[in-house]
Formats: C-alpha cells, structure tokens, sequence
C-alpha cells in the first residue's frame, strides 16, 4: 500500500509562505497511485479557495506491519438555524467531551481569529486552553490515514445523505485523532468559503454542526484539545506518521 | 507555464538516507502536468536502478517574466572501445575546456570513488579540485529546465540516432549547467547501470564519451568545475532556482 498525499498553496510553498489552499491524504494500492496523484493535481488546479500554483505530492510506501486501524466514529448532526447556534452547540459538545469551558472558549477564539487558512492544526490543551505545539501558522498535519472499506463507508454516508468530499475527509480524518494517544476532543470547521458545517470530534462519536461559519469565509481550521499530561512529542508523531486505516463498526 | 520535478528514492526519503533511485525535471503547459506527471510515476516505479518506495513530485507554476533562454549545446561523439580510453578521453576534453589536469583527475577520483548515487552534483573548483559546495552526499540538484522546441529537438536527435531518455535529459541539463555564472566545464557518467556513455560538457560543446564506466554498474555522478573567484551562493542558486528554457541554435 502507498500514502498519497497532496499540498496546495498560492502565492510560492507553505514553507515560503505561501497560502494554504488545498491538502489530500489517501492510503491506496500500487496500482491507484497514478488515478489518485491526478485526483488530486486536478483538485488542486479548481479548488474554490483559489488555484494552486505550488503543489507537493508525495507517494510513499507503507509498512503494513506498522499499519493500525482504528474504528469509524459514529456520526450526529445537531440543529441549529445560525452561527450563534453553531458556536453555542459547539462549545457544549466541546463541554461534554470532557474539555474545561475555558479552554473549549480558548478554541472557539483561536479559531475565530485565524486571518488565513492553517494547513494544520493547533493543539490546545484540554484544560487550560493554552497552545501546546510550535508550529505557528502552518499546524500540525494529520497524514497517512484512509478509510478501509471504501465501499461500505459510500454506501453509509449515501444512507444519511452526507456523501460529500468534506465529510469523507473529515470523518476520516477525526477517526484517527480521536484514537490518538492523549486526545480529549477535536473542534473543526472548514476552510472552503462553501462549505459551513463544522464538528466537534471525540472518541464518543462525530457531532456535525450546521453553520460554524458564514457561507463565503475563507476561515477555518482545526484545534485538538488534549490532556495536560500528554507526551507531546508521542501525539504529534503518532499524528503526522502512523499509518491508520479506519475501520467500518 | 509550470515546473514539474520528481525525486524518488529507496528504503525511504532522501532526507532521511534512502538511496536515490531517479529524478527528472520538466517546465510544460498547465494542460501537460497531468500527463508528465503519470510519466514520472511511471517511471519511478519500473527504473533500472530498481522500484522507489518515496516519490516527490511538485508542480509549481513559473513567472515567465523571470525565465531565461540558453543556447543548446552542439554534440560531439569521440570514440573509445573501453573504460580505459573513455577516461582518456574524458581528461582531454576536461582540460581543453579550461579545467587543469590536478582538477580534472580529482573530478574523476570523485566519481570513481562513490559509494551509492548522489541525485545532485559535486562542484570543485576547475584550478585546484577542491570541493566547493557543502551539500555532501546528496549534491547539488540542478532543476527548472527544458527544451523550448521539443519537436526541433526530437527531430536533431533522431538524425543523429542518440533520441534517448539519457542524451535527452542530460543535454538540456548540461546546457543549463553550461551557461551559469563561472562555469568551466561538466563532467558525467549515468548511475544507470545500463547506460555507460558519460560526457564532457562546457560552452564549447557537449562531447559524449562512450565507456566511462562498466556495463552494470550502478555508480555514477555528476561533477562541475567552477573558476576559483566565482560566487558559489550565485552559482547554486542558479542551478537550482533559475528557470530555464534550451533554445535549438
């Protein structure tokens, strides 16, 4: 098996400071390598956050020895008709995850501060809120993760109507955070001004949150709330590098 | 127009010492990345030097304002029947280029003592043979270059009946390399071990050398001898940052 895996960015490389528009992740055999790496260029060249004029691919070898899998997180989506909903409805999941108000109030900040598109994610701790990584603008990077039965995973998203790439993504990528070492919950809503459905992620489930932001935002990004005593240096590895397939319940 | 670069690499990135399997490097239309970019997959996975388990591919798009137009090299064909007459060979051509005999023998020395493939090259200086660059083992890359006239080329290749992936890389390589600030002379053999015709070049000519080194076998390099009073920082900036298009004379 072989990660695939894409960045996008406007305006020179994320290194050089360029504008994050796009990122893909995907765990395919040898033989999808090629349909998935064009998959994705074309995504990169027609993304509504702007086209790319930096993409990096990166296909690589999995040692499927070293491959966890991981279980699918159950999916809700909660009402709500407005951002002040969406945000109040966040907070309370973020609440009931098991993350401190303060620091849940501390995300909810970061995010709504961000004036461009992180890439990554910040890592806060789960009590007091405070930022834990060193990774500044740029956030830590979920890679090397893809859903197992990438039929059945269709067919159940197709079953409540929510067969979107956001989802797809989201969901899989939640899946792995949820089961990293120290994770306490996941606050997210999307970078993509059309898209505006958040969640808030943890180990008990996937909460979808109708309007986090307003429809045409070119902000968002993602926060990891994790526990005080977490081994930091063990969560962003585990992060960035361990292979997970996500595993059908 | 768009820059299109691949490395790939064995038992992991370069980064992190996996062996160098193959690289390539094309400046092609937005409509063209898709298909060069199958290409090198392609290729990366069915090299002679064996299959790549890390492949890197960027595309990055090129401000055309900024690029600049070199004259291709004439090519030249001296005879030899085996490795002894090719380094012969290789040290004449070396020192009618400029390059002194102490530098021309320790370029050689340099490519016959490697142990495993460097991707990029070694530059030395053309009057003493000391190394310049401080890129150790993994060398200088060259890249953003191509053909401006690829038909043309094709064409001039094909009468001389030396139309291959190797002459056709390494002469759009060479006559970047030619042109750059402070440049004496290239020399190179391939690392594929199943191409053994090396070449001296310099902006006199592209001389191909047949039996720079035994059939099989998988050491080869590149080295480029540069004057003693040249800026190195401008010399490797324009190996690897200038933007380049070969023009047919």
């Amino acid at each position: 098996m072989y990660s695939v895996r894409m960045r996008a960015a406007q305006g020179g490389a994320h290194e050089v400071g360029g504008h994050h528009i796009s990122g893909a992740e995907r765990i395919v055999s040898q033989e999808m390598v090629v349909q998935t790496t064009n998959d994705m260029l074309k995504r990169a060249f027609s993304h509504t956050r702007g086209q790319a004029d930096f993409i990096n691919i990166v296909v690589e070898k999995i040692d499927e020895d070293k491959m966890e899998e991981v279980p699918l997180l159950s999916v809700h989506t909660v009402l709500g008709n407005d951002v002040t909903a969406g945000h109040r409805a966040a907070l309370k999941s973020l609440t009931q995850a098991g993350v401190t108000v303060r620091a849940a109030q501390s995300g909810m900040a970061a995010l709504l501060s961000l004036t461009d598109s992180m890439g990554g994610a910040m890592l806060l701790c789960a009590v007091t809120g405070r930022r834990l990584d060193d990774t500044g603008l740029r956030g830590v990077r979920v890679s090397r993760m893809d859903i197992g039965d990438e039929q059945g995973f269709t067919a159940m998203l197709g079953d409540k109507d929510i067969n979107n790439t956001h989802v797809r993504e989201a969901l899989v990528l939640a899946s792995k955070v949820a089961a990293a070492p120290g994770m306490v919950a996941e606050l997210c809503w999307s970078d993509d001004p059309e898209y505006t459905t958040g969640y808030v992620a943890s180990s008990a489930g996937y909460i979808r949150i109708p309007h986090c932001k307003s429809l045409g935002s070119l902000l968002g990004g993602r926060v990891f709330f994790v526990k005080p005593d977490a081994d930091m240096d063990m969560v962003e590895d585990y992060l960035r590098h361990q292979s997970v397939l996500v595993r059908m319940t």
